[in-house]
């Protein structure tokens, strides 16, 4: 672990720094969420919710965090999940968070609204890493990021499907993020010289670097906001995935599935694997959190496919108990976004040395070898309501 | 949505602004209820605690809030709350608010404790406007606020059922709000002189304008204090009703009912919808929040009448929530009180924009195209005590 | 009401305004308890967590809140629970409750610890009021009092059984309430003028007015001590009562009864009525709050005895839930206590007077005409365990 | 109880002082645990929650808390849990400690990694005690402290299995404990003076008195560090309990159990009694609350072994309510090490005589004249799941 971050215990000290260093604005923008908040809470609420086991004098001289993930040889089941802006953060923050997971042994996957563009991490990357796109209105584009994809080395494409349309975060509009440049704005900056130097004047360009080739005169952030809307496609249905499975023939994980009926038409028109997300509580406030939705989407999926989940993810001790409540991964989103923040690509280094060691101990103290000996021991809750999991009713 | 309530994201934000606003006298009369005002917390919290569904890849091409309400054209299921003494919240302030409901494209609801008179309101609206009344002793001024209505072009009929007596206001007590002028008052008005010239100096006359008529020398509002208790009628029957029904040819609304047999009753004796309501907590502290309440008499009307809810809606999220649990529209009380007093028509109009994008975002994200959808996939709960619902026993 | 505490709207207000009147050390005796206070706590929130129903639309034209209560006719179904030391709040204090208690038409009983002895508090009253007493280990000295309680008009005796030894209240044992006199102490009366001239100056004599015939040379408070402790008798069992019951020819009520195999027993012990308490969380914290407990106590008593209960009952609303609960009274003690230390007989009178017209008011919004009308409609829990009553199990 | 501390009226009293005492490195080590500290939080919370009964007039005249525990005669079921570096809270902490449970009559138990060896505490005890201990890798090593446990008078020895790793504790590595000397560090010790005198100049030698002889050239406690993390071993099973059996003839008591099928393991591996225990939720955040843990437990050992709890354990309330779910005794920790950090033996001494007197209090007032009593009147909850336990899912 990075010695500088050394004595960072938990995301949340690194959340501290980041808090300090990035503009109130930005950081509102990565924190935040839909309506209330509801859903980011509760995300980590049903997390901390959910028991572990304590086990005794089992035989853990050899406890073994690492296994496959969609495939893949991973040091232990967790991928970065796409931040988009991620650049905004650090300097070229999609670059060195690709480094930091190639050298965790994780994957990394790259939002479609990065700062950096697919050739660019390719660049700096040796390990392949995930893409991740949604549908545009303009089909072309999205054949043409495949494209760019598949030959920056990408194999897994993590296809998110929670984003008919864009959440309504309150913090935005409050902060009038995506209006134009006040004085205040400009104060705020000038108040975090750390971070104005190194993205502001070192970070550039500040474009979304896979968007860019499409947006004609789009210099600055700012350009892209009206191109962007224009592309969300609300009337996106199961068809189009199907004809998504024919343009890429790498493997196909759809993200933002948090209804069992979902899952099921996700694998039918052809996904090799799930991601279980309510998009970190950034769309429609007051859905099931994550790790109460997980286990009757286990249930459905039935291991016909690799389920991963994110949302709430904050610590080792929570990758297990996803693991347990029948997921085969994890993405961690905030997380790695704060350890960003506050340290670029050590921090987020430190962060996932952290989230290993935090692993490591949990399946030690809970009596699980290796993660294969955590799936054959997971117990289906008897049931799909969890035992009085909310006061309201589930509709 | 009005330019300067742009950064407004929710009905907070009106509320905080109202508070700086208005007296904390006036502030506090709208926003107490009675008791403890448990009801009015549980209220929202009742709503909060209900889970929206996320469903993903429908199309969602062409999400449409409009629908009908009450047998009219409205461009989302949702009406404004009838609101006594609004008109001291902004000059004129139930003018402003027909003005601002008209040009929205929902429902005003006048009530009958109103600062304008129905006279003043029908010269300033275009679309027929709802009125509310409650029993009074005097049944000629009853019989003559109908026609009143009538000619005023109210042809829907709201009348409140749950104020035999007032409840019990803590605020108001400690406040003296009906005890006379002191210095403190004065003093207090003075500190809110955008209030004082508004309303004070300029959003006069200060009576109620549909009860002056009956009432002798009342010049101020203080002076119908007497003339209204006196009016409070606790001996009102389901047979008063009937009598009602006779009196009105129009569309007769009972507000104010919580419980199912209650319910039932009001359609034998005639009405034509319902409201269920604890009169925004107001009345009785301690009773069933109305998303509580709500399943159960919905099973009761089982689609006999329409059934509309109000107390605790403050988002579109929440209108969402009330048609899934049986409602067929909503309506709001406090929220567009926040907003009168934020900045009268023009924030009124602000927040009901909020409003319908926020419902509009909240179904396409819960796969739901239009409000007849909603209505056929809502899930009646199975039994009439919601799941966990409290801790304390229902009597 | 008494005008100068008319806005004081809840316990809340007199209870800020005693606060600042009498030094902490006292005021911290009154109001604390036992063990972490958890059952002073939950006392409260278990009244909190019952739902009133709201019914509309029932003749409420006369809603009576007077009644009987064991045997007297009363205002309304609520006594003045006995509070020891209660001329340190006011000067002589038992005598000023004792007043406005009957002036507001309900009983109130004296402590056997007060400081005005029960031939002090007969001169003031011309009502009959209640006497309570618990075992002392000198048998004499209880058929004294008995003796001295019906000379002095008192028909109804009060039996305390929760006293087996004194509960332990680490308020007092912080503040050192039962230590010598301190500079700490005497700077803190200084501190409160007001009471020192009231209650020290003006209030003597201090000694316990009920005990000091067989206390000898006892000239202050402080005197007692020794001798109070030594007549707690743990030995003390149903037989006792029975012997009690043949020495004393009026009403029998025993006080403190929490567990339903004891009520029997009370009632084959000779009790006339019952008082389900837990001494207001004073004695053994954790058990369960009155209203929990209350509903399967009066199953088994099954309307062989009237059934009283106190503990956490602090306005007009907890009165009827009580009442809904089972129970055919209440007792209330801080509430009053408050009251006498804020204001003395004038303000214990506007306290009731506020009970009474939230008493009333619920009962109008509820639909109960009258007392026995609730009687008649409340519906005994299905079980003996309360729904999600607390997460622990009950032992 | 030495009257110094005879104002400090709970565990949280001399949590206070101990807290303004010691610097805060020091205190955060004793205080903290694993995790997000969710586990020490549900502890305490667990016991809170559980109901006593509240039962009248039954024979208290003889209440006895003193029993047998584990064979041993005991004022209280209750005895002092193994401490590591009790030596840092006040000068030669064990020793102290030792005597101050002598004193009180209950047994103290004397941590592996302890600063006072087993011989110097042998010294100062006169009534045998406890020894704890955790497997080490060097097998030469447990037999050679087996043999000095044994020659110092001990005849239970606790063997402590939920330590297969150390946990991770936020706190200490926020506070980097376990890295050099910093001036930061110094400067903290400076400003808690008394600590310094008492604890730093005269508490020395600062060693690990059990394990200094087997470290070569261990002279401060920084250097024991790697030495210690290197004897972890989590290879040990249920065999090597059966190897321990072997060596150790006197009571074989295993510490760490939170699985009832890891409680019939120890039985079978021939314990002779189980404690009940998460390590004080120090090792693995996110398992069971003890006070939760304990019934099913209970049920499955069915009266084979003695079983002790510990973990939350905060007052004579709580062992009461340890009984009554299943334990025949308590281990308390850091109440004790408040205690021990508040004012050495005389406060320790304060503390037991607190719990004694609260326990008394507790089964005068529930009804248990006796130990034996609450054991026989106990109820197995129905089933192993307690009602409404949490929210989430236990796995
Ligand atoms: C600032 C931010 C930006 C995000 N951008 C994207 C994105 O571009 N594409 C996407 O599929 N998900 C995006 N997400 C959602 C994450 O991939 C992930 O689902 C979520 O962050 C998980 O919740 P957590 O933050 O609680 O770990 C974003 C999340 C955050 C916080
Ligand atoms: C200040 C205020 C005045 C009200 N006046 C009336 C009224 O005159 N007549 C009526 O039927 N309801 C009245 N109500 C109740 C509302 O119509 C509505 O039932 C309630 O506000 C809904 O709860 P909400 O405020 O949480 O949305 C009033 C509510 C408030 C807050
Ligand atoms: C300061 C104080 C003194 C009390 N003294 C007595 C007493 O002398 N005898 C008795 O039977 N109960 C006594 N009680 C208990 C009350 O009679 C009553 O049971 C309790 O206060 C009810 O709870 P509440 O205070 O929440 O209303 C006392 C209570 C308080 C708060
Ligand atoms: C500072 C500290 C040091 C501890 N050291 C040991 C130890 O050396 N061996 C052991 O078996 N348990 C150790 N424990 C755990 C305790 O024996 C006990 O299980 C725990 O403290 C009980 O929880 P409580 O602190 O809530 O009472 C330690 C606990 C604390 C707080």
């Amino acid at each position: 672990m990075a010695d500088r971050y050394a004595t960072l215990a938990s995301h949340a000290d690194f959340r501290r720094i980041a808090r300090s260093r990035i503009p109130p604005l930005i950081f509102d923008y990565f924190e935040g969420g839909a309506g209330d908040e509801m859903t980011i809470h509760e995300n980590e609420t049903a997390f901390a919710a959910v028991r572990l086991p304590q086990r005794v004098m089992v035989d853990m001289s050899a406890v073994e965090t690492a296994g496959d993930l969609l495939g893949e040889a991973c040091s232990m089941p967790l991928a970065l999940a796409p931040i988009g802006f991620a650049g905004l953060m650090c300097r070229r923050g999609e670059t060195q968070a690709a480094r930091a997971a190639e050298a965790a042994g994780v994957p990394f996957c790259l939002s479609a609204n990065a700062i950096c563009s697919v050739e660019e991490v390719a660049q700096a990357a040796r390990r392949p890493f995930w893409f991740q796109l949604y549908m545009m209105r303009d089909r072309d584009v999205v054949v043409d990021l495949l494209r760019r994809a598949w030959d920056g080395g990408c194999r897994t494409l993590v296809f998110t499907v929670d984003l008919a349309v864009p959440g309504i975060r309150r913090r935005d509009i409050r902060n009038d993020l995506f209006g134009g440049t006040t004085p205040a704005k400009l104060l705020s900056y000038a108040c975090h010289p750390r971070w104005l130097v190194d993205v502001g004047l070192r970070g550039g360009p500040h474009t979304f670097g896979n968007l860019a080739p499409y947006v004609a005169k789009a210099r600055h952030l700012a350009g892209f906001g009206g191109w962007l809307m224009r592309q969300f496609d609300a009337g996106v249905t199961w068809k189009d995935i199907a004809w998504l499975r024919n343009q890429w023939k790498g493997r196909l994980v759809i993200k933002g599935i948090l209804d069992r009926r979902d899952a099921t038409m996700a694998l039918d028109a052809g996904a090799d694997a799930l991601v279980v997300s309510n998009h970190g509580g950034r769309q429609l406030d007051g859905v099931a959190p994550t790790a109460v939705a997980l286990p009757a989407i286990a249930r459905a999926v039935g291991g016909r496919a690799p389920l991963l989940v994110d949302g709430g993810v904050r610590s080792g001790q929570d990758v297990l108990k996803a693991l347990l409540l029948g997921a085969d991964g994890v993405l961690i989103g905030r997380a790695w976004a704060y350890a960003a923040a506050a340290g670029g690509e050590a921090a987020i280094a430190a962060l996932l040395a952290r989230f290993q060691v935090e692993l490591r101990t949990a399946m030690t103290l809970a009596g699980f070898a290796d993660i294969d000996t955590i799936r054959d021991r997971r117990i289906p809750p008897a049931s799909d309501v969890m035992p009085c999991d909310k006061s309201g009713p589930n509709i």
